[in-house]
Parts: structure tokens; C-alpha cells; sequence
């Protein structure tokens, strides 16, 4: 898609993807342009995306960052230029392995936390939990092989 | 803890726990509130929380309803009166039901969207991804049956 407004079927698709994850906390906008950016064969500036969704280009701007914190939307240099280009990631493998470090920093803070505790009730439940995370890490973790042997084959 | 404020190193866990989600979207008072609801042994109303980490209710009372939109925090009323208190969810089978759905609708829009796209890599992208998430799931799955069962064991 260029500098062009949505069609009926693509505005739903982007409000669909909305609907889906601004229950989840991601604000509405945030939202809808990573709608957008999957429709997008190549990546995106902020002109186009301004013009796709009829947002203003800093509300454009600060919801592509956002989505960029996320690990869900990567973002480029146009070559040549100072402008910024978005596009919706498909890097898995960065972005499961940035959540396992998350999985991992979260199961050591709660360890360390069971440690400084007295109550025992909440000592246990710190270490269940670092144990719970470390699962979830392996799970990712088995999934991206499975991933990577579907890919593959 | 009752409505009193953190000692050094409960304030050190509480600070970690921030440190940790916060380069996720998580906001700082949010995620303070977090690390401080999982040192609490039982549930804490919003005094004990704005006496415990030196903020306002009104604070208190946004961060609590955002935790509780991520479902890191689970809400009930104290017995007998119309206050609520907050506690640190332990519900996995819940929180990993909840993402499972997430999974499965990302998974089903990406599919119904590489029916609406007419350029070739935009579709197989959304397919692509539609399969990841859903092997995503199948992991989430597999990773709360071993839980099970070490609780069990």
C-alpha cells in the first residue's frame, strides 16, 4: 500500500486486529497501525501511514514507538534519508529470545525476593513462580526448534 | 505487610521488579506495585498500598486496574464492606487460558487477513505468523501440563 486510505476489507482487518489486542492494554491506535503494518508489503513512513489510518503524524509517530518497545513493529532508515520506515517484525527468534530474557530476569528477581522475605507463604509463592517462568522459557524455547525444523522442512 | 513502608531491601525487589517490565510498556508505578503486591501476604487495599510504596490512591487505584487489565493482579472485595483489595495472581491455568485465546484470535485474523491481501508476501507473511502463534499456543499448553504435574508430584 502507498499513500492510500484503507479499502472496507483491510479497515476491517486493522479494526479486527484492535479489537484483539486493546483489551490486552495496547492502546487503540498502537493497535491499529500494527493492523496496518501487516497489510504493508514494504515498510512503511510516517506520510503513508498518516494518510492509510487518517491519524496525525505524531500520533502516528509515538504509536510506532510504542509498538517498537513491543518488539512488534522494527524500524528503519529510508536509504538515503533521515526518515524513519516501519514495518511490522517477523524476526521470531529476536523476539522470543527477548522474552526469555525476560523470563529469566523475572525468575531470578523472584528467587532473590524468596530470600528476603519472612512470611513463608510469600517465599513460597516467589519461588513457585521463578519455577513457572523458567517452564514458560523452556516451552518458548521448544517451540522456536519445532519453528525453525517447520521452516526448514 | 500492613500499612506500613518498605524497608531497604523489600525496596530493592520492588525497584528490580520495575527495572524488569518497565522496557516492556509496563508503567513504573504499575510495575512498582506489582513487585510490591507479590511481597505481600495477603491482599492490600489501596491505604496499604499508598501508605507502602508512598504514592497517591488515585495512583494506587490506576496502576491496580491496569495490572489488572494484563492479569497480573486479581481484584476482590473485602469481606463485608465495598473495598477492594489487590493481590498478585497465581491463577497460571487462568493467565495461560488467557493467552491462549489471544493466540488462537491473532492467529485466526492473520489467516481471514491473507484471504483480503492481493500482494503474494504479504499473505504468506500473515500465514506464516497465523502458524506461529499457533505452535506458540500448543507450547503454552504443554508448558502448563509438565506444570501440573510437578505441582502434583
Amino acid at each position: 500500500m502507498s499513500n492510500e486510505v484503507l479499502n472496507e476489507k483491510q479497515l476491517r482487518f486493522v479494526e479486527g486486529v484492535a479489537a484483539i489486542l486493546t483489551p490486552w492494554g495496547v492502546p487503540s491506535v498502537a493497535a491499529q497501525l500494527y493492523g496496518y503494518l501487516l497489510l504493508c508489503e514494504a515498510p512503511a513512513s510516517l506520510d503513508q501511514i498518516t494518510a492509510g489510518l487518517g491519524i496525525s503524524k505524531s500520533t502516528a509517530s509515538v504509536a510506532a514507538r510504542l509498538l517498537e518497545s513491543y518488539s512488534l513493529v522494527r524500524r528503519q532508515r529510508e536509504a538515503g534519508t533521515k526518515r524513519a520506515l516501519y514495518a511490522a517484525a517477523d524476526n521470531y527468534e529476536a523476539m522470543i529470545a527477548q522474552q526469555n530474557r525476560l523470563l529469566d530476569a523475572l525468575a531470578q528477581q523472584f528467587d532473590s525476593g524468596a530470600g528476603i522475605v519472612t512470611a513463608k507463604g510469600v517465599g513460597a509463592r516467589l519461588k513457585e513462580m521463578a519455577h513457572f517462568y523458567r517452564l514458560m522459557r523452556d516451552a518458548m524455547d521448544d517451540a522456536l526448534s519445532r519453528w525453525r525444523q517447520t521452516k526448514r522442512s
